[in-house]
């Protein structure tokens, strides 16, 4: 299935959320972001800025470019002809 | 100098498109942005969006986390006690 680059890159976010054992509100209330603009990202429904990109990573414990790293091999693996 | 993440940014796509010998107007055609657009960010005055980010680095030949770590170094080091 194709998916857009902020797809990938919620899906990224939720799984190192989630791996630090985060709830939504909580990542928001570290990163300064709305509660609901988490959920946003996290479906790709919203395209990050770079300050807010470097706000979730820094509440992550990783680094923005780590973030887009990973965002990047999951999108290059699901659209491969592109 | 403190500078924002969006000047390093900034300064890293100037850096990037004078090396490949590219006017904001080319680079801004290729990305499909508007030619002011680049200037504004060049200069720091707007947070690229990670689709902004995606089609910079694809015209710039360049994957987006290698853009966001040169930015992210060069952030770094004009803001070393953060």
């Amino acid at each position: 299935m194709k998916a857009s680059i902020e797809q990938a890159f919620g899906r990224e976010i939720r799984k190192a959320r989630e791996k630090l054992g985060r709830s939504q509100e909580g990542l928001a209330f570290d990163a300064e972001v709305h509660r609901t603009y988490i959920g946003m990202i996290e479906r790709g429904q919203k395209s990050p800025t770079l300050g807010v990109i470097l706000r979730l990573a820094r509440a992550l414990n990783l680094k923005p470019s780590e973030l887009v790293r990973r965002a990047e091999a999951r999108f290059e693996k699901s659209n491969p002809w592109i």
